[in-house]
């Protein structure tokens, strides 16, 4: 296995690299030992100096009329991304999106497992959703303290976000995953991920809008 | 309203004009005719010198000592998404995914009707999800035909995506925002946004990585 590195890549680079690894697991389930640049700037509509600078922050480096080893690759980015080892998390807010959330199955392939989901409304609580238990929101913070869970996927409504994610940091919890529709204040030794629907949908917007008026989008 | 603009801006600073705009709003609904760049930047956590590069895409300029004109800068914000006129769009695959979008309040601030939603198990034809009608989806294509649909939400299982998406196509479609965790394969006359929920997972935990070792994480 590579390295670590302590190499810090810009989001955009971070962003792609779930997309890479999935592309090169399939192509290694194929019984592929190698992969050339080109072929994955074509498969993911990118330019082949971007793939090169994208991957390069993992210290992997691709040999001419070779390309990347596919198992090394692998290694890399799931070390730097720290998806080398299972990643324990519990899901806050058992509503639509929170419930399409436990359905996704992908979770496993990036090691993570999410142990529980809480949710305030009796209703929920003792069912399991997706094969995932869910419990009382008030013991919450028991759960994440005699669990040592370090990662919460939040997902309730706007207006109880930021007491949610207060009480979440107040029982342990390092890193959050944020799909409720507000900036957490956060303390420095917590980080956390806002998911901005609406990003996609003004990049779709402005991709539509280009197309109609009949302009290339090759950089959108 | 500023000339609508042909430039075009690198993905990442379009991804996050959503959120400036969400933000001016906000200040304009306040009362308050400017906003400074520091204002943005503290509030966006990014750097001024970034808030300027981004914004300047749209075409306008801050003055110094004074800021951007709110009026302006929302007006020069929604001509350069496309988000000055309203847009009809269907979203096809109700299940939770599906219905989570369709409850999210916030497309209407971004000029996006959802007109209908379509589904192929018959047991949720008929019914209304947040207010939507749910359709049959071999009706999908007649309904897009009639109303000159042009943008569709795309929220079926993946083994179904490509099918659905070629249909829609066929149908008339023009912009496609992809929830399914596949890459479609589209003519050149359709444009898309492909949402892909593991590039945050691959930030936080990146994040949480360096934050667990005790590294700074000031550029992810």
């Amino acid at each position: 296995m590579p390295q670590r590195l302590r190499r810090v890549a810009k989001q955009p680079s971070v962003q792609r690299l779930p997309a890479y690894l999935r592309l090169i697991k399939m192509l290694q389930e194929e019984g592929e030992e190698a992969v050339s640049t080109t072929y994955l700037a074509e498969m993911l509509d990118l330019q082949p100096i971007i793939v090169r600078k994208d991957l390069s922050v993992t210290g992997i480096v691709g040999r001419p009329r070779i390309g990347y080893d596919v198992a090394e690759l692998i290694a890399a980015i799931e070390s730097y991304l720290g998806w080398d080892q299972m990643r324990d998390a519990v899901l806050i807010g058992v509503g639509h999106l929170g419930t399409a959330l436990l359905g996704y199955r992908g979770f496993s392939d990036y090691r993570l497992r999410v142990l529980a989901a809480f949710d305030a409304d009796p209703a929920k609580v003792g069912q399991a959703v997706h094969g995932c238990p869910v419990h009382a929101w008030d013991t919450a913070t028991s759960f994440i303290d005699t669990h040592r869970i370090e990662l919460a996927i939040l997902t309730v409504p706007a207006t109880v976000a930021q007491p949610a994610a207060d009480a979440l940091v107040e029982a342990g919890i390092h890193a959050i995953w944020n799909f409720s529709p507000v900036k957490l204040h956060l303390p420095q030794h917590v980080v956390a991920h806002q998911e901005d629907l609406t990003a996609g949908l003004g990049v779709l917007s402005l991709k539509l809008r280009l197309l109609l008026e009949g302009e290339p989008d090759d950089e959108v």
